[in-house]
């Protein structure tokens, strides 16, 4: 099956291995006149750059995007968008040893058994480099969302058991820590805290929130592409997401109708509510309220204390994961799940165009 | 857009409205050869049938199915299974009170912003009685998911603060009460629960655990299409799901490397994984493990306790929601749940088939 | 795979036999606020109906469409449309002494051989009949098609050797005989031709004209789903349906590029053409003039002459097929080509609606 | 709309205009294990390549394929296949002078009114070039086709009015002659009618046929999905295609049920047919007879002829195109017309593997 696409009327393929020749996407569906270079993808490719911080792999990668197609002077034609990332410092040599080895928490044994046989360079396929495709066409959805009046952004949330205090929330400071914490003293803490598992070579996991705010009420569809189950589906897709929330989440399960609903009011003349348990969705299409989800992210598994494991060829050994990984995937996903949260309500809001005739009426103006 | 169909190569449609003349489903892809009767529908339609507890809705509906196409002497064709529903009990006149009027935590608002008016009796569209051509097709899927040797149950995990206790985990228990809980003590504590809830003109939350077991290795795409991000789509596309889970779910964001990571080792010369925190996922795709997922459902919307809210008109009222409604969804979604993931399933066990060129050539055998 | 649901933004989904319970399509995308009632969708299904003259079918069959869902007061409410035709005056056993043999022309053999056995009453998914769904779905879209000022009909071109004058051209005349011809002159001769082919015990092929008139300029997408592309399949997924052209069509093979280019010049300061031998498509998509199409249809397979062919147990045999057969599909089949152009150009609008930034920023209004 | 895929399992995303940096195409689908390298790619490439002949461009393009993805150790792995060709020869100032002028024949004017501007350097998207993506995954589909026993080839039926005699039929020559025609004597008549053509400044038309041998009996999906409406939306899609056939074409609207009714018999055994009107496909599925088909390709809308037309600003001008253009389409066009038909059975083959339950039992083997 064909599974690297994603979208429909905005529609992104990505392609490439974690140490093949480059990585890449193709954005099709993206409307004429946006204008776009390779600078607005670049800010986006370098907030998941390697090797910015000590919490990240010190893999060096710049990571530099080349628009291929679907520009001209400037501005996107209406033409699918090709851009490519060059892989430059890949060492296969560092994964030599564990070519015949299926390393814990990983896909090796998976793809092994699905493909008969496996790029083993870093994880090929599974390896987190694929987030590069999503993040550059992100930038492309967000510049869109950005020109409809809607504002987009995510953060970490907690790293390990370390979760900001929301009393302390401060927008600006997310840029300005390596784990894009909104919440400085939080951040402090958490880096104590990775610190530590690094020590004990071990890895953490934590949670992401994304909030767009000023969407159009309606986006999304009655049924199986709720806006919510595709932004399910977009931020599952994430490699290491485990759980997916929207508004209360998991509260939801053990509260009673009364404290969930979110009960209108009137504010200044327009419908309102009270409350946003509902995360801005409501009936499976956007309420109004702030659009709130969250992403679970498990450790990162390549660790280089001792585990235990079996070799293709069905040996049991001990495995340590030397190489160069990030000991929290966290804040290098941060961009990640903003991207494709923006693709997501791209292809959502252009999907809902088409709800009213009145609304299809007034586009063609005959 | 049109939003009602789910999967590619087994693709389910459904259309219908709680109080129009019926609901249904066009099951696609179904292949030809299946032994089917409605009998074999019914017995899942039944399991979500209202009327049969204090804890549902006591609207009675017999819900009968009736195969319109697709089978021949018993047997599926191959070509698309059309299956229909009609709505005998509704009492339209039951919502005349409330069609001017948005009932809070339901998609009236939202609606009715989309697409200019809607059928407000009994919900239309967003109606729990959508999840009837779910159900439906899901009893396909399960049919398929038998034949292949996987093993596929759902039950109710929690209902507001009562969880089961698994170390009384009874399979058979799950069809012996009305919750559809697999421990009777926890149920009977779960009913106690749901009295009082309802003895306040309130409604309860709860959890669905789903699992597969048996399931071939490398079930599910690398990338967009994962096995969890589509499962994730399949369940957060039902109303009422607010969160997803994967395995150790939520839980993963808080815990280590060392310990989220399962290790293989040999079981009778078969790789195996000494713990299963990954929920039958790597990279993806199915590990061979049982696969473990959550829903999470939030409090039923219609509650008769009092409510401000917002008329069409602009107008704050109070409102008291009285009609027929469930004081807790859930027993009711337990079916549900386990219909979308055999939908999913065996969408993508199809899928699954192109993956290797030897397994291409088996099959043709030229 | 699932090969019964046929566009993206406006999707139908057809299901149904020949000889099973009923027939039918659900319609999903179709916007709300649509006036649309049963009596919008026959007007469409008695151009198609059996029984209506001497050169179709004398198989009665009032062929009454039932409205399911996805309408209230009278509107389309943006919800799937599910419409069904019971299937009355099918006389099985008509069929028995064909359920071993397979019938030249027919799909009797390619179905046994994809799916192991097939409802070999009537054809089954492979009849005439499997064209309601469309011829019902196309009402809808062809009631979008005018609220959007544009002007779609269909006709009968040529009755195997008879083609019309071009220049008795008539657009009234279509409606008024019995084999939808613009030209009664012609219509006569082909009747006579008919006639003959009827005693001869044996069948005619002949070739459908559509055209649709004000379309905007710029429909269709530049590659795989150019207009005419998109055409193409829905006119060749027609049964029976062997060659499909464009404008000059096969002509243009012949042509030099001095005849065949359409040079523009100013028509009351609008850009217009001088020919038309693109028949409205330049580059995949609208261009303003008239769109022309053609579908060249086989003769009707079932014919009473005695044929020779081979049974299911691989015995040669000789065949007269019996049974009640049209001699000729095309006039039935006029409202058909038209029904799948007008789901095609509907589909097409919608997506053009996200070629511009600046369409998108007007519909939004934000 | 995202129009820039084409294909269900097997999955192409095709991007690039014809000045810009590159072209390329994402191949998607394709199984793991597949021996491939770039030599296999270009040794397709080289046959649509300009320079090669009095009768095609004199533009020099090396057309070197790179594989940047989806490959290991010279096989493929399952993961998406990414192909690019750079631009090299691309001289944009050929195109200034038609920068502000609608060339007739030509996308100019449809794109300029979709789109709001257009890449007027060489056509953009529309130039020919975008056919090197279809070439480059053809290549691909060709070699899985291989594997599976098909044989498939294409070659020039007719150029303007020469059409090849079958009685000389030669598959040999087709690789012989500039013109890729399988009849050296007709490739010489058409020599001397292509050298008149350009010595009056204009271009001619053709007729591309392509046959597959071998086919398995019983691929094509019954309804939208026939094997004919696949086929015809993929080489329709292809630009300058005005008309396409299958088997008999556009003769069977003259002929009578008697003649084209193709009658089954036994041949050692084997159920067989006698003639092969309807080009290898009954009931929308593969017969097992030769797989026929043809396009009608239209004159090179690029003359140096003078023409009418209008300029972007409204006023009516002559134009005269230069630049290096080929007087016929057609010879590069045959290996474009193999790929989409390759690509396309491809497709169709993986969809009908899960067309029985047994053979997915079979497959699954559990």
């Amino acid at each position: 099956m064909a599974g690297s696409s994603f979208g429909n009327q905005f529609k992104i393929t990505t392609w490439g291995e974690s140490h093949g020749k480059a990585i890449g996407v193709v954005v099709d569906g993206c409307p004429a006149g946006l204008p776009l270079t390779e600078k607005d993808i670049q800010s986006f490719l370098d907030r998941r750059k390697p090797g910015s911080s000590p919490f990240v792999t010190p893999r060096k990668e710049k990571d530099e995007v080349e628009i291929l197609s679907g520009t001209f002077d400037g501005r996107t034609t209406g033409c699918p968008i090709s851009l490519l990332v060059r892989n430059l410092t890949h060492r296969s040599s560092d994964y030599n040893h564990i070519a015949d080895i299926y390393r814990p928490g990983h896909g090796d044994y998976t793809f092994d058994h699905k493909y008969g046989f496996r790029d083993y360079r870093g994880g090929g396929r599974t390896s987190g480099r694929e987030t590069i495709g999503r993040v550059a066409a992100g930038s492309i959805a967000s510049k869109l969302l950005e020109k409809l009046g809607i504002d987009l952004y995510a953060y970490t949330k907690s790293i390990g058991p370390v979760s900001i205090d929301p009393t302390c929330f401060s927008r600006e400071e997310i840029q300005n820590n390596p784990l894009f914490m909104p919440d400085s003293a939080s951040a402090a803490k958490a880096e104590e805290y990775l610190t530590d598992c690094m020590k004990q070579q071990d890895s953490s996991g934590g949670v992401i929130e994304c909030i767009a705010k000023n969407l159009p009420i309606g986006i999304g569809e009655p049924v199986f592409d709720k806006l919510s189950a595709n932004l399910a589906k977009a931020i599952c897709s994430i490699g290491s997401v485990k759980a997916f929330e929207i508004g209360d989440g998991i509260e939801v399960s053990k509260a009673r109708g009364s404290q969930n609903n979110d009960c209108f009011f009137l504010e200044k003349g327009n419908i309102a509510k009270k409350t946003n348990h509902s995360g801005g969705i409501l009936g499976g299409l956007s309420d109004g309220s702030d659009l709130i989800l969250r992403a679970h992210i498990k450790p990162t598994s390549s660790i280089s204390a001792p585990q235990t494991t079996v070799s293709r060829n069905g040996k049991e050994e001990e495995i340590r994961i030397q190489g160069r990984h990030d000991p929290v995937i966290v804040p290098r996903a941060v961009v990640v799940v903003e991207s494709m949260t923006a693709i997501t309500l791209i292809d959502m809001l252009f999907s809902n165009m088409t709800a009213k005739i009145d609304g299809i009426l007034k586009f063609y103006e005959r």
